[in-house]
């Protein structure tokens, strides 16, 4: 397996759901991760020294998921200067506002880059896109990635249009 | 000087106009106080070290105000177990709510005793409750204060009632 | 059974299901506690008798949860110099956003520690905190509560990287 | 004066530039209030007593404003089982957004009449429907100053028109 | 049955499950109603033809239930001098919020008695506090009611204290 | 079938459920329409491009819906004067009021008409006022269509009544 | 002047302040156009009568803006098949929350044309836009602007970058 | 002066005073930026043009400011794999919410990655974070403004506490 370059953190397991999609998209760019649970809260000295030796261990940029008051994704970028991602995770009440004013209102100095409510696949992509500043291989591979997307909303298109019966 | 018994930290400089609004509490009941500006995103090490050594500094309550992606409160109950206030503070976009449900949202397992927006005089009443759960002398001080309150609105009763053309 | 230090009050049996998350951590902490069903609006009368004299009975901390427009903590507050924990409970509509803000927004000198929509389990924790100011024995449990629930984080770090084939 | 059929009621003195224009409604409808500033939270029990006493008072129908955890209405509608006409107050901070909440947001079996943010105005008009139910007299007004609105109504649409340069 | 005193009226007969909580109430209280499916937008006419001719067929008091942009309400309340109650409902986004603000906050000079999202029971309460300020019968009976609903909170009280083993 | 007058896009296939209410519309009026799935974000050179040949192919209205930050029907406004009818569409977070915003709040000088969340029949219906503004055979439809909505609530009228036992 | 095509209603001359925007758009285009201060709630009859008549007055869109629980609208679009763009103004709270749900969430089968709050400059262009699809005239009319607004866009474009020195 | 590797875009030059604060940053860190007022609405084909050619013009990094329905950084992001940094601007209404909900709730494929409302320092900051990914030197310049912001607060902390009279 590839030599991780993207460190994915959750506050809790019942975020994997979720944050699996980051996993995939990284899968499928063959861009090395690890995968993590660590919590801005119940393991605070744990979140520190893993943001603080990220550096070190060759890591280039954080994703951090959290739901309701999600401070992991900030206390994470409080001790980096590594890019750090922050996903809104929706939790049970509050339809995920709380955890993406949580992240995304940070104050100036430390900023997260906050991706959509549940957003962990874009979360993913970003991370790709970081590295593919100065990554021709990975850049190429995003170009391919929008090409097929573009072909699935045709075929989508097709689809729709053979359903409403105009094709 | 008292003792300090409540450590009152903010944010930021900019946070002390509604902030001294609990320190103006403390020193009306007399409780002996600390004051620090720590930043959970700029300063996060010594956010930490500040909670951790709280209780054996002699600090008996914590009370934290913040704003926006407001995780001073979060952080500083992360390592501590003493009980800690959230003063969520109204910045200047999003009227207060970011700094709220960032404060409030707590996950399972660390606790914040949160108060109203801008309520910095709440925590620091709040912070004089918990002490007089075994100091005597402060529950008779609140049950003073809560009579001299009671007169103050009877006295606003009188003004309204005049003015009003009533009385 | 242990002399009770904290007193439970919901407003509604149909808020049994949130509120017994504190009951159950009081009972792992072996803090006394008495439960009770009383609305504010519903039993005016008993919930302010109940907050006046739960004092002399000896309670030293109360938590209220109630949902909607929800009056019982601060009502509770009003009548009773004792911290008041306050626990906003999410109804059929508006996502706990009434309750939250019916509860955490109360006037200047008469403070409720609120904490998360639905957060019964953070009251009976926060209650706990409070009571181990002068403690000690509680103040220990607090901390290997915390150990617990670290390991228990460390236990779901094991499990996502196992089921993301990374261990 | 006339014998008073309304009660107003305030949380504090700085609700009556707002409460004031129901005042100035019951006047100009030559209906007979008191006013007093009673506090839900601040003087819990003379609240109460207020709302008890109220029918006795020969009061007809209660009027309450309040901010932020606005419980006076739902304390007073409580008590009584006069129509209790509540009036959301904002405040420094949530637009106003909690204090509706708090006073609309009423359980079921204890009913309070919202009206408007602010609107004080519309609290003493229906009060006034309220006791022109069984007043001729009253039922009688209310249609005169229907006929007056209509007639300002259609005296700024003259004078939007001739600055429009239309007539 | 009895002379209808109160006119219930909807926008649509998807509101009638939660309306007839406030129907099962007036005949409870032994109040004549009438019911009708009125659309402010889809049968204007005789949404204005209704509530123009209330008045003169003896009916007290309106209530009037909607969802989404709901106009109803205040609709009926600028045709009519009667007391409106206006019953915010929840329709399928939103969470009712549109509802209530399209009821509750109505210009100066037209009032619509407001109550809680899908508050139909309280609106039906509403009525008959209405009615009841020069009707000693139906005070009378509010207040057997109150009183039931005190003995229903305190089975509740039981059950729960037995429930957790307290009693 | 008739030339088509109405362009329908959408985002995603996902929105197919919602949109084809507008397509039920246009079929009911015998308005010719064409259907296409077509992304602002993941198809954007094809978005403009259909918005700014539509009207050379002889599109008279574009409906556009999407959710979440919806850019589609604001993409198609900025490249075409024809009128564009926008429809917020609730994706699984935020219940649609980000659809809803990022679609309603249009800078100066580009409008989009919005229509309510999910309300994809009354883009329909104002795509066929908007044509009938000219057309004096499709206003008559619209008439008996609202005539035949009035006919509607009737019925739903004497079917509540029936189940209230009034008639 | 030019015969009126377009009907630009608002609830209070307090509204004019914005809504002149649009009418100095429709100056700006040559379309004539009338202007009337009518209430949903104030005047409601008249409301109603203007809408009814103003297809057989020559009208052929109309622009109706108002502020709080804005019904006007959508009482309006109630009683013309003609297309009804509403324009929702901020008032003194709620931030224009309360005006957009009023007028954007119309139930099926009465659609109401929404723009930004406060866009009674778009509300304008819609107009002129919707009479444009049988109008080659102001189609080209459309298109100089949008030329116009480019140029301005450019012209800004250079400013700023002087500004910054980049140029 | 530096090549530029930063293209900063806003949708108007009113969002200057915002955006100069991320320029400010730039010049700081001595990184090559170009700055461009290029509207998503009103110049659309220029927005698309530039984002396209942004990368083979030497960018790295896309910084897009925009409010109300702010769809530049959206739009950009659809055509460009290069990193794209949101900035939501606080415009008249909503206070920021429209903006911030238009620019990060994007959909999956096409992520933006968005900053706090008005955040345009740290969006400077994180186009910095991302260009040092592979740029030791800004890595360590990074880290020399941490430590500045570090003893910021540290002085804040002297200067509060000398205010406060404890030091």
């Amino acid at each position: 397996m590839e030599k991780p370059l993207v460190g994915v953190v959750m506050g809790s397991d019942s975020d994997f759901p979720v944050m699996r999609e980051c996993i995939e998209v990284l899968r499928d760019f063959n861009v090395g991760f690890e995968v993590s649970v660590i919590s801005a809260h119940r393991t605070p000295e744990e979140a520190l020294e893993y943001a603080k030796t990220a550096e070190e261990r060759g890591i280039k940029v954080l994703i951090a998921g959290a739901g309701k008051a999600a401070h992991l994704p900030g206390v994470m970028a409080a001790m980096t200067v590594l890019p750090v991602i922050g996903v809104p995770i929706k939790s049970s009440t509050m339809d995920g506002l709380d955890s993406l004013l949580s992240i995304v209102q940070m104050p100036g100095g430390i900023p997260v880059a906050t991706v959509a409510i549940n957003g962990a696949k874009n979360a993913g992509l970003l991370a790709v896109q970081i590295l593919s500043v100065t990554e021709a291989k990975l850049k190429e591979k995003l170009k391919q990635y929008r090409i097929k997307m573009k072909q699935e909303v045709r075929n989508k298109d097709k689809k729709i249009k053979k359903e409403v019966g105009l094709e």
